[in-house]
Parts: C-alpha cells; structure tokens; sequence
C-alpha cells in the first residue's frame, strides 16, 4: 500500500474522531496547558500564562522514514492521567543548594488506527513553564523506528523580537541578533560568521535556547532538556504565521534520530514569565533531567583556574611545538629532530611559572593546551590519527611539573582536543583518562573544533550526541569532571551527571581575540545558553588592547575591567577561569582581588534585575559562607542600577567593596578605567551604581563580625 | 590560479620533457618491466612475459582533491635505483616451510613541475609478477592530501578471457562470472545478486583479485598487496580498449584515501605466467607484505573446528533466543522474563554435545555464534548498540562450557558479530578481548553483516580498511587470533599479522544454504580470492539436501562428499572447518575419517595440475611428518585427472587412502556416492582418477615405517 492511498483511507476512517482537550495548570495556576486531539485525530497543545496565550494551538507528532503511517494523526486518547509532584533536591553544585521540582503532570496515552501503535505525550506544568515530552512504551506494533521529521510547532502569538544565533549543525558562536521574528531572514545571511566548523540549514533556521519578548510584557524561552540519544532540535521559522516547527539536525544520511521502543524524546521545554528575572531563576530544565547517576559526587568540585591558553588565542605564543612539520605521524615523528619555533607556550618553565602564580594567589587549577604532540597540523586536514592524548611534546616535563603542582598545591587541568576526530578520541579514551588519574589530572578540558570525522556527521546529530554523554559517562567511571568545548549545548544533563561541570556551546571569550563580541552579548547569555548547564565562558581579561600580547592581534576586548569581574557572578559556572596572562593581574591586583575573592558554589541566588540585552545583576551567596557576591553586566547603553541589599541577614554588618566602572570607563576608548570603594552595608543598604556601555559592577559583601 | 590554465601553463612548461624509458627484468630475466615518461611528463608502464605483452603502456599518477596541480604529468625523472633483493623466510603457518622473496627493484624518484612536489614510484620484479607502489616521502611541498581518483592503469592486450565477480563497496559474496571482457557490461545486472549490503558502482567495475587469461596461454592475476591505510581498489573496465582503470573506494563524501607524506600505497599487483599452477604457487603478494610486526608468534596455532554455525545457516536453529522481542535495549532487557524460542542453537546441553563431538574426533575447537545477548534484532535496524560482547544468553553457561571445553581440551572459539555498528565494537573491544582471555577463548570470528555505521561509509573504504586493521592490532595485543568475515579481501598482511588466520571475503559455503554457488566455484576461489590470504571457506559438508536438515530450505549444496574433502586441501586455510552436524558425520565416518587426518600446516606444497573454473589439483606435505594429502577439486564436465606422486621421497613406502566420487556419483542427484580405496605407493607411482562435476578426490599418503 503505498503512503498516498493509506494517508487518504486514514482520513476518512478518522474524519469522525471527535475534538477532545483535557486541561492543566501549574501548582500556582498562572499557567494553563491544553492537550487536545483535533477532528483528524492530530494530537495538538495550547498554552497561557496569566491569561496571555504564550503558545497558539501546535501540533505534535512526527514524520517516519520509511514507515507505512507517519505517526502523526488518527489518534484516540485511550488513557490519561494526572498526577503531582513535589520534591525538593540538592544540587552537587549550583546557583543554589537546594532545588525544588514542583509540577502537575499530564500523561496522555494515544493509539492510532490503523496501526496499532501507543504514543504517549507527558506534560509537566511548572510554575516557571512547561516541558513535554513524547514516549513509546514498549508494544507490539512499534520496535525500531527512523524519525524522519519531529512535528513538534511551537505557535507564535505575535511577531515578537526575538535573541537569536543561526541555526546551525555544526556551531554556537555566533553573536546574538535581537529582532523581531519577521526581520530574521532578512538578517540571516550577515549574522552567519565564518567558523571553522558549520552548517545552516534554512533562511530562517535558529537555534535552542531561544529568548523571546513580547509586546505585552512576556519573556518566554524555548529549549530541551534530557538530550539523550536523539537529535539536537532546531526551530524554524514558519515567518508568515509566527510559527515555530521544530527541526532535528539530521545525520550524514538526512534522516534521524534513530529510535527504538521503549523510549522516550528529549523534553521540549517552554519558560514563561512577564519577569526577566524568572527566566534566569528558572530550574525548570534541570528538574525535567534525572536525578544524579554518580553515587558518589565527592570527588567533584568546583574549581577557579589559570592557564596557558589566552596566549595562544592571541596569537602571542603557539599549541605547535615547531614550524618544521607539515604532517605529523604520531609514533613515528621525532620531535627532538625539529627546531622549536621559540614561541610553544606549553614548556616546563612557563608552565611552572603559571602554577606559582596560581598558588601564590589560591586558584585550584592550572589548565595546559599545547602541552601533548600533534599540533603541528591539528586542524583543517580531515586527519584521523591528530592526537594520542598520552604523549607530551619534548619540553613539556609532564612529571616534573606534576610533582611541582603537587607540592604548591595546585591541580593540573588536562586538555583533550579531538579536532572532531571521535574515532581517534574514543580510540583511545580509557587509555586518557588513565593516564590523566595516573598523573593527577581529575579535570578535563575537551575539544571538538573542525569538521565532524566520521565524516559527514554534524556536531549535534544523534551520533555526536552519543558520543558527548559516552564521553561525560566513561569520565565518570575514572571520577573525572569534564569541560566540553565544541560539543552541543548543554540541557541540564549535568543534573544526572554533574561531572559535567561545564560546556563552550556559545561565543565564548576566545571571540574577543577573533574580531570581538557585541559589548551587551554577556546580558543576553544568561537566558540563552546557559539555561541548559554552566558555560566556561573564560572571563577575567584585563587587557583590551590585544596588539600589546600580539602585536598582529587587531582584535579588542569590547569589555570594561568592571564587566569582567561582574561576570564571575552572572555567568554561573562551578569551573571559572582567571584568563588574561599573570602579568596583566600584577598590572592590576587590586581589582584582580574580586577574582580571588568570588565565590564558585551557591547558598543561594537573588536575581536582582535583568532584561535581556541590557543588563543582569544578581546577587549570591556563597556556600558555607556568610558572604555575597554581586555581579551586574551592563549592555549598550550607559546605566545607573539602584539595587536594595534587602536580601542581606538582618541585623548583620557587612563589608562591601565595590568594584565599578570608572567615570571616564569607555569599553573601547578605556575599559581600564574602574573605581574601587569600601563601605559597610546591612540589608537596609540601597545602592546606586552607574555602568556604561559593555561596562558593570562587582561587589564582594563579607561580613564583619 | 584556475586549474584549467594551471594546466596549460604545465603543458608549454613541459612539453619539451624528453620521454625516458628505464627497464627491469625478473631475475629469471623471463619477465620484464619498462617505465617511462611520456612527452607531458605523465609516468607510465608497461610489462611483459617471455616476450609477450601482458600489460600495455599504461599511465600512472593521482588525480587530487581541491589541489592546484594533480599529481598526473609535469613529471621529470631525478633519480633512480636498482637493487636486487633474495632472502628466504619462515610463515608462522602456511603452505611452505619456507618463503622466497627474490627481486629486481628500481625505484624511480619523480618530481613534478612546477609544485616542486615528489613521488617516487617503487617496482619490484619477480620470477612470477610485478608489484609496484607510489611513494611519497616527507617533503615541504607536500604535506597531507587527498586522493580524488587513482589514474592506474592496467592495459591488457587483447578481450581477455575474465574469472569476475562485479565490483562492489560491500561485498564480495558473488559468484564468479566466467566471460569474455567485452562481455562484462551486459552479464553485470544478472550477476549482482542480492546480499545484505550491497553497493555497485559501475557497469564495468569488477573486483581483484582478478584472473585473466589470454588467448596466447597468459594467466594474469591482477590485485593489490599491504592495502593499509587506503582505500580499497576496483577495477572499471573501459571495454572499448580493455584497459583496466584503478577505481578507489570511496568515502561517504565520495572521496580518499585520505593522505600525509611520508606515506605509501599500497602495492599493485600483476602476478602472470604460461602455467596456471604458478599463479597458485605465487607468494609475492606476501612477499610485498612486511615481516611479522608481532615478536612471539608461539601463540598462533592453525586450528580444525566444528561449531554450532550450519544448523542457523540452514534454518535448523536459530541465534536468537527468543521470538517475544521487537528490539533489544543491552542491558535493560531482561531475558529471562521473555519466552524462549525453542530452537536456540547456543545452548549448553548442545554445546556440550559439540565439545564431546571434537574431543572425540580430535578438533581443535568449537564455535559458538549466537551464544551473547543481542540477536532479536540484530540485522537491518541501522542499531547502534547491538552487542556487547560479554552477555551470555541465560540458557549458555558460559563459565560451564569452559570448564567443560577445558577438561576434554578442546578450546572455545568465540564470536562476535558487530552487524557492521563499528563504532559500537570499537568501544567495546577492549572489554570484549579481555573477556575472551579470561574465558580461555584465544580466537575470535567477527563479522560484518549489513550496512556500516558509521552511516554512509562502506565496507571497503580507508575508514573500514582501517578498522579492521586495528581490530587485528589490538586483537595481537591480547594474543588473540582474528577470522573476519565480511571484512575487506586479504592482500597479504597476514604476514605481518599473522594472527589474521583467515577471512571469509568471497562467497563461502553458506551460499549452498542460500540458494547454492556454481559447481565449478571452488576451481576459480584459489585463482582469486586465495591469492591474498586463507579464507574461512567452512568445508565439509555431507548432506547435500538441506531440506533433511529444514524442511523450509529448498536449497542444495552443489557438491558431492568427494569434492568436500579436497577442500581442505585445495582452499588453503590455517583455520579449516567441519561445517556440517555431528548426526551428519556419524553417518558417513569412513569419509570423515579424512577430514580428522588431513593436515593444517604445511612443510610444503605441490600444485599438480590447475585451469581456473575446471579442476585444480594441490599434493601437500604436513608440517613435522612425512604424509602428504592431495585434493582435487573439479569443474562443470567429468574429468579424469592424471597425477605423479614424484615428489614422494624416493625409496620410501606410502599408504595412500583415495576418497573419491562413487561412479555414480553426480553433485546434483548422487552428491554422497563416494568410494575409499587403500594402497601401497611410492615415489613412481601414477594415479588416474575420474571426478565428476563439482566432485573430486582427497587422498592422504602415510609413510609406512
């Protein structure tokens, strides 16, 4: 029977199904889901907030490859079922150390005629949003199974403006473009920033997490959680009607994921609320994961650290240990036969010198890039065999330098670029990350720059996505965290593997070396990418004018010392880097004490104002401290930011040093203009504090006893 | 600089190149080989055999992938060498005791105008062929590339006569096409049979090995030797010349090999000579392969086995375990809540039986496939995570079997199937080789069923080619011996591997349970497929009718006893099977008694007589006796087949037993009419021996003492 014929005698079987809708609402009734099949039997949603539609009727379903019934319509609800839940859990790590996941369920059980098949959707209502999901228990009629096209729409009410990135297989880093939903095609093709890796899909093709405002005052974020062995979603842009359809990256065939009953999607996540600050309080997509797989979490620990790196991002020093090579085989290439190019940033000496500078002022951490053979063409030539992960370059004294570490009570940080090269990296990951816990190394950072190799593959298809979690699961075994760059961003999976300690998965720093970001891209940030999990975002530059490391380095740090230091706050991540090179932090040690200073992990968080684009302040408490911390980044227009410190223990006195932009600061013309002030404050304190453009502030409180 | 007027530029350059021819001969002086420069500066060769042209002047170079200048002409000669090369080594198993590798080489050393770039391209003239390669040594105009297309080419003389099977990405399970070259093209849509993975490329590509034979009484064997790191080559006929063009495997973006100086091809092999024995006597494509790379070989021993494999072939029995199951989640299945089939081979009450059965009779080892969890839905899903190689189903005791296997010295031969999900066996080799040791399994038959994933790649691309090699590296490592079916076609590396014991590669026996291969199949196979390496044929079979076995099997082993027996004789292997059921042998023990006594290594061999696709007749003296056993394997016509036993040591007496077809034998309706006769013979004996179509004789000669 060919797929015409059966689509038509669907029809007019079902033509009769009769419209049903069932209704939820979250625990405190300001949002209201319905699930409703209509008359062809296509299951479909519809979703408010304090009585302002957020999402117009959508449907949902999905397209299968080679399938005699696309499991999209001529459904019948054979069983639905509510339920509550609310539970309160502790994070291993976080903006706060306890978690409340509070929901009302809906769980409708659907069979479609004629083929027999169960599809079940799971709705979870949230005071902070929605999640759903899409489940195939296990039955008769559904084994194995290729998604074709998720259906998934997500209707829009309105042309609203929208902080967006390209759609993309392959990247992240691209700046954040603020327009309305109808302006995007026009704006796709400059927004599309060269890298060395990428893929766009379609003239109006975003990416997840996607922030959205509207007219009438709502803020609204779309997302997943859970991405486990499925397909990154991406949204396209239906830009007549507003609506979003949603748009897996597909495998090096066109098709995917691949599927097999039982099994359960991703959840599609709708944040809500007519208060930016919500969106950035939002738990919601950590709740929708898994408890923690790791029993034991003692080894895992947030961690502030140093290292050889923005030298090479500058282009002041080199990952390559020599110019000699053209092609380098590992194993066989003797290194000790090339000349040095004299400028290999990863030796002995300097690296020692970087572990005193962390010690002397209390990071935990020194991370090496460069420091293991292969660099010499690492990149752009589709190389299989790139790197061994075991054997440094003749003047990196791995041992020394380990006993050295250990002696200044410094941890090492390894770094594992794959150059996409996963075969290779699978190849040999038992062997790494052995040769990681044999030598002290309990963190890794990863690497995925370049091409995807098995070649064809896209960095957020399912395949890639297997090989993320297989990467972040094999790490847990050896009690390893990991800090995955290149890979796909994150959706809350640290929850169920909080190894995971952070993620890239955006226009990180390194940009402000490549060209510069947009001096209000860290107010958009928090409520895009890092509502799915901790970005290694590497703030902490105090050097703007990168031609002073390099003098072919053009590129400038659009970002004031002020900003810099605000993001230790607002950019939460349990791994923070102090990135810019000691000699810069001697320059400026007074405010190079915030970085020292700042808390890592959170008793609580207090998001203090935030509209995105503008400005973020929030403030936190340090665990196992009485001390906060407050971090305000500003956007594109000078501000003044009037906070209460109401949120301080009453009664108590605290120390506050403030660190502000100076009055002459001008991100670009003199970001190293800031001001420094110390006061007592209680939480009767209001505080009034002007930040320019790219510019902010960074308060230390402690208290005074 | 465009490419097009990059070549123009090229052509006014070096026009003027002078042609130079340079020669070599064998050291016989019977073969010669002639390389020049053409006018463009384009290399070519050209070859012949005792004053008979065997290969007509034929271009060499590559064409490359997004480079300016290809590496095909611009070519001026800057060097070259001529060496003569004789040493005599020992196989660690093998038809000879001992191996000569004697040579003439002239390496010519090639550079290109105007990239400045080199190649050098090696030859290596034997007494029974030419191998040659490109070489390209490290260079600073050339560093990594990419090979678009290999311009080999191999210019035969005339319409060939051709033993073919089509050329194919996935496969070589194909009978063999007996045809005219000119014919190719229309026999190509009826001799692609079905498999499980297929993908043909071209009217006119065939595979290699290949064997010609000329009207002049030429047999030529065209095939490659050492295919490391690269991609596999087909030969595309263009049928108006009959030139042969080199056709590469390509990569999912239809590309490779992917390339890095210093690096080199594999050899292209011409192995020729007026007597198709020599072409079965020939070791130079080992001799083209590089001494074994593993130090204590002790560990590799030749193996006879039985196994639980036919009775699934054939239908009789089954791999899976149960028939409740749509898919299999690893892991989180639990068997033993699923109802048992009721005809799972892998049992332990069976498996004993099979472990009694070659104790009793003398084998070596026992397969067991089917015996791991996984087999519900192993095939045809693209399933990622199909396998994990420890999971024992719950009615195979693995740890009781061997105990038991142990106590009646017969070894476990374990089996792992990946269905062709490499990455998923990659990830668990480690784990799988581990177990296997721990179990006391010291090899292992792995297969390749289905569509590679990585998706889109191939069975016999660069990326596969070296998967399989790191499965042989790493299975080395373990001491363990590696059978592949499915894999890429041997070229020899089994000297360097010698734990690569055998591979399946061709259509073997299980094709009689399919729908039968032709009569004449084994006459062609060692003309073939054998040229590179042994092959797991699994021989033996006894009952043709194979409805005896499976009522639903229609199929018939086109065969008779006599014909089964040879092959273990004239199908080389250090691995041989008894493929058929222990009820079988039971009821045909004179003739079994055969297959106990042949031998599995040889002190040397005698090739008696041979016409591809008629008969083949091989005498071979075992390894550390004096018996001798000699096969005979015939074609489509009954045939009386003459032999000497001169190379009997004179003055010494011999028992022969001769096993040959019954005088009413016939493959199709009498395949078991056999006879036995015993007698005395010696050194000056003659034996006239009629066999059938598809029959044969076996014979062994004991010394009687």
């Amino acid at each position: 029977m060919t797929k015409q014929i059966l689509s038509i005698l669907t029809l007019s079987l079902f033509i009769s199904i009769q419209a049903i809708a069932q209704q939820i609402v979250s625990p405190d009734k300001s949002i209201q889901l319905n699930f409703s099949l209509n008359a062809e039997g296509v299951p479909t949603y519809q979703m408010s907030f304090k009585d302002k539609e957020v999402i117009k009727t959508s449907r949902l379903g999905f397209q299968i490859k080679e399938d005699e019934q696309d499991l999209k319509n001529g459904f019948t609800v054979v069983n639905s079922e509510n339920s509550t839940f609310d539970e309160t859990w502790k994070p291993v790590w976080g903006e706060e150390s306890e978690i409340r996941n509070h929901y009302n369920e809906l769980l409708v059980s659907l069979k479609q005629e004629p083929s027999q098949r169960i599809m079940n959707i799971r709705f979870r209502v949230f005071n902070d949003g929605v999640g759903f999901r899409y489940e195939f228990p296990e039955q008769a009629n559904l084994g194995h199974f290729v998604i074709e096209k998720e259906l998934t729409q997500f209707a829009m009410t309105n042309d609203h403006t929208a902080f967006w990135i390209p759609g993309d297989y392959d990247t992240q880093e691209y700046d954040y473009i603020e327009s309305r939903l109808s302006e995007i095609r026009d704006l796709m093709t400059n927004s599309i920033t060269s890298n060395l890796s990428q893929t766009s899909f379609s003239p109006t093709g975003i990416q997840t997490s996607l922030l959205l405002k509207t007219d009438d005052g709502l803020y609204i974020n779309l997302h997943e959680a859970a991405l486990i062995d499925y397909s990154t979603m991406h949204l396209e842009l239906d830009d007549k009607d507003f609506v979003f359809n949603a748009w897996l990256t597909p495998d090096v065939q066109g098709s995917g994921p691949y599927m097999m009953a039982p099994a359960t999607t991703p959840w599609r996540t709708i944040i809500v609320s007519d208060d930016a600050t919500d969106i950035l309080a939002s738990r919601m997509t950590y709740n929708l994961n898994e408890p923690s797989k790791i029993e034991d979490t003692s080894w895992i620990k947030p961690m502030k650290y140093v290292g050889v790196w923005w030298e090479m991002i500058t282009g002041k020093s080199s990952w390559a240990y020599t110019d000699d090579l053209k092609a380098v085989k590992l194993g066989v290439t003797d290194y000790t036969k090339t000349k040095p190019n004299g400028k290999h940033g990863a030796n002995t000496k300097h690296v020692k010198e970087l572990i005193d500078f962390a010690s002397e002022h209390g990071f935990d951490g020194v991370l090496v890039e460069g420091w293991n053979e292969g660099w010499e063409d690492w990149f752009g030539h589709s190389k299989d065999y790139v790197f061994d992960y075991v054997t440094p370059y003749p003047d990196f004294d791995l041992e020394g330098i380990e006993t050295y570490a250990k002696n200044k009570g410094v941890e090492m940080i390894m770094h594992h670029e794959t150059s996409s090269s996963v075969r290779n990296y699978e190849r040999h990951l038992d062997q790494a990350y052995q040769f990681m816990k044999d030598h002290g190394y309990n963190a890794v950072k990863s690497g995925y720059v370049g091409d995807i190799l098995p070649r064809g593959e896209n960095h957020y298809s399912q395949w890639m996505v297997n090989h993320y979690q297989y990467a972040v699961e094999k790490a847990a075994e050896y009690k390893i965290m990991v800090n995955a760059h290149e890979a796909v961003r994150p959706t809350g999976i640290a929850r169920t593997y909080p190894n995971l300690i952070a993620n890239e998965s955006a226009r990180g720093t390194e940009y402000q070396a490549f060209s510069g970001s947009k001096p209000n891209h860290v107010t958009v940030l928090p409520f895009t990418r890092l509502i799915g999990g901790p970005m290694d975002y590497t703030p902490g530059i105090f050097e703007m004018d990168l031609s002073k490391l390099n003098p072919d380095n053009k590129s400038h740090v659009n970002s004031t010392i002020a900003n810099q230091l605000a993001l230790y706050v607002t950019m939460y991540s349990p791994l923070q880097m102090a990135a810019d090179l000691p000699e810069n932090y001697n320059r400026f040690l007074d405010a190079f004490q915030f970085i020292k200073d700042v808390g890592l992990d959170w008793e609580k968080s207090v998001y203090l104002e935030a509209e995105p684009g503008s400005y973020i302040t929030i403030a936190r408490k340090e665990k196992g401290t009485n001390d906060w911390f407050i971090g305000n980044v500003n956007g594109k227009k000078d501000r003044v930011s009037e906070i209460s410190l109401d949120f301080l223990d009453k009664g108590k006195k605290y120390l506050a040093t403030i660190y502000s932009d100076g009055e002459d600061a001008n991100y670009r013309t003199n970001p190293q203009s800031y001001t420094i002030k110390k006061m007592n404050v209680t939480s009767k304190s209001k505080l009034s504090l002007k930040s320019v453009e790219g510019g902010g502030y960074a308060i230390s409180i402690i208290e005074v006893r």
